[in-house]
């Protein structure tokens, strides 16, 4: 069971990551890294990481995983190597599955048009603008589709998805190693239960910042 | 603000990246991995990250985080150039921090002598060894030192810490960006809260895989 994930200059590590955290390790999976070609991609903050294969390297997987990032907008607009790498391998993959705006680019690759689908709550227009129908739910299970909502939904959106694979023993036994227990000392962690002041303060300020990426 | 990430061969990428993705977002934040050699370093399952300085390159980090895996045990045992340079750098941090079996490695520093601090439940004997008064709790704060329990506690404990550094509004505006409102679709993430025999089932092949790295 190959289990892909494809960088990108910008992505957000800890949407890959945290559901690599939970897939990586279920019996026969074979995670990997991947990208435009092989060797170091940054981050959008000061990581980087390897990317093991290139696109070219690997051509059937069966789970891919797409990471977001502000970039993603660019990414659609401009074009990219790694949306058309998903549009290749999408129809053989037994699951599709992105975290945060990596469903951005899931769309610009034709994947969820028409479909139900999640993603981080600023990129809700932009994905129906894809034709995508968003949706604010934190997982959504669409046909071999999987989608995650922002950034640390992709927790959530692997062990789902564990328990769809493996059984649900297997993903609470992840879940107990992963001591998966959370308890967020605040209560901030969507647009419905943050403040409205502080909502929109961060709303603007991210949409700043990705306007930025588009110049 | 220089918030430094050791790494190290067979880290858990989780405990880093959650609190990465937290702490390297304050304003001010400068975050760095770090190793004993700049260069790729693996972590436990199959992602390379990069250690962008050596040990010998950051001697007066403000902040340290200190990831877990299951070779903390083997490293506490043997030494390792981590341990040292906890060692070394602890006494002038502003914070000093783990998540997961990283209290092992502090521990071994002699960071956490008498001091109350958590892990993963599987290392609370280990921590209680080396002189720790290990505690069940997430999070936990005692003066500068603070430790996260197993890996996905990392999340908590960076958004406990920056609060504490920048105050509520900045800890749930960071909330609200990595959309951190958690939904896992089981409810097994603590040895209290898992069915008996999946925790014996999973402490004992925890155990195990540990025994392995210490062969």
């Amino acid at each position: 069971m190959q289990i892909a994930f494809p960088l990108f200059e910008g992505f957000t590590a800890l949407d890959a990551i945290g559901p690599y955290t939970v897939l990586a390790r279920l019996r026969g999976a074979e995670a990997i890294f991947v990208a435009e070609q092989r060797g170091p991609v940054r981050d959008d903050l000061a990581l980087t990481a390897q990317a093991d294969a290139s696109f070219d390297e690997v051509t059937r997987p069966d789970i891919i995983l797409v990471p977001g990032g502000l970039v993603t907008r660019r990414m659609a607009r401009d074009g990219h190597p790694a949306i058309d790498w998903i549009r290749q391998v999408h129809p053989t993959t037994t699951w599709t599955t992105s975290v945060c705006t990596g469903a951005v680019l899931l769309a610009a690759a034709g994947v969820l048009e028409g479909l139900e689908a999640t993603t981080h709550w600023v990129a809700y227009d932009q994905l129906n603008a894809l034709g995508a129908r968003p949706t604010a739910e934190r997982v959504v299970v669409s046909g071999k589709v999987v989608t995650g909502a922002g950034v640390s939904a992709g927790i959530d959106m692997a062990l789902t998805l564990a328990g769809i694979i493996a059984g649900p023993e297997v993903a609470q036994a992840t879940q107990l190693v992963i001591e998966y227990d959370p308890q967020p000392p605040y209560d901030s962690g969507s647009p419905a239960k943050a403040p409205a002041a502080l909502f929109a303060d961060v709303s603007s300020r991210m949409r700043e910042a990705e306007e930025r990426t588009l110049a």
